[in-house]
């Protein structure tokens, strides 16, 4: 059977990714989650529960600097610094994903790092895809998601390592469809939505209110289908839906 | 002072270009060298003594993974596995290193992992320039250190970081020199020759014969200057010389 290397946050996009490779396409698949310190580990937890779930290998990859003032590496985040992503002094900021407050949930260079080391991945295991769960929502704000980057990349990884055979493709099955249509896609999958994780604050069940929570349920209800994730609040959701 | 961010990794090349950056072209170095299971560990005790002399930043960026068979990760290069630079249960290729038996030493993807990574730091810090030392001699054999390769790895993250100010950009200053001009440069620079470390070997000395001594000594030769580096095994490259 083909493999796939995929990138598995555990958040509902990379997970129904993982079940499309595995059910639609037939892959076998080596799923990647990133330990690089941010604020909670949470989604890490449910990467490696989902991976159990689809069956596929999995592999955490931690990374780590070290500037000598320590014994031990802190989290590459302590360098990627001002994210709210990783960094506990800025507050995650609340409301919809695509504002302006949400650039600060930016790590530089993420998903050329992460894929730069799928890729590395793929090409020791003879892999021919390289997959991630970017979509077109992604685009406004993460220049990174954009499907003219992903094509850069795929092309300047196929140049550099041009001897591997085969040389393995980046693609990213969901660049020109919205978070609705995977909320959709998760449904006809039976991705097991519930046990997915998205929310940036880490807490028991999701806040309900922050950025990706926010981004999540939205596309449950654009898409029509019902979400069965509990959500810790509901009441502000509503009120800002109203209003 | 401007910045740079360089990579680092305590052989000939990345020091004479870390004293490049900074003697020639006035920049502030923010150097960044990788621990992802190399064989031996000496180069980045290495690196971090260059790094001081040079008055430089200095980082290690250590890269694991987790299969969950451990409780802590093990070095990234265990899934990047069949090469000699890491994998102790294959033996480290003596003689010429531009020979078929030192694709060997290829780790898959190195190049774009580290310097995405290096990317990213430069973002965060606002540096414009990102820097290594790839040179003409390694075209041949790595393709991740081909001037094509770094032009388009260079336009995939000008795309993904568009919004970063300023726009890094990564610089091979000797992609089409040879590493013999970086021998010349190396003794004009007034670089420590001798403490660099370049073998694979991690010994005491540098062994003298496998692919990046024989590389290294052959690049003195070439230019026609003083090899300041005591080696362990004279012998056997003479022999080579002569016949």
């Amino acid at each position: 059977m083909s493999q796939a290397v995929t990138l598995l946050s555990g958040g509902l996009d990379s997970v129904t990714l993982a079940y499309h490779l595995r059910e639609d396409w037939g892959l076998d698949l080596i799923a990647l989650s990133f330990d690089y310190g941010q604020r909670h580990k949470k989604e890490l937890m449910v990467a490696g529960n989902m991976a159990y779930e689809l069956g596929a290998e999995h592999h955490t990859i931690t990374l780590g600097t070290n500037d000598g003032s320590h014994p031990y590496p802190k989290p590459l985040a302590t360098i990627l610094a001002g994210s709210a992503l990783t960094d506990e002094s800025v507050p995650v900021p609340d409301g919809h994903y695509a504002e302006e407050s949400m650039k600060q949930t930016i790590v530089p260079n993420r998903n050329a790092i992460m894929l730069s080391i799928a890729y590395g991945v793929a090409v020791a295991r003879g892999a021919k895809l390289v997959a991630f769960a970017a979509h077109s929502g992604d685009h406004a704000i993460y220049p990174d998601c954009r499907p003219d980057f992903v094509a850069a990349l795929n092309g300047a990884l196929n140049l550099g390592n041009a001897w591997a055979d085969p040389v393995p493709e980046i693609q990213g099955p969901f660049l020109n469809i919205s978070k609705a249509d995977i909320a959709r896609e998760a449904v006809r999958l039976k991705v097991p939505i519930a046990e997915t994780w998205s929310c940036y604050k880490g807490g028991d069940i999701h806040c309900g209110v922050c950025g990706t929570c926010t981004e999540r349920r939205e596309a449950f209800e654009l898409a029509g289908v019902t979400d069965p994730t509990p959500y810790a609040d509901l009441t502000k959701h509503y009120a800002e839906v109203q209003s």
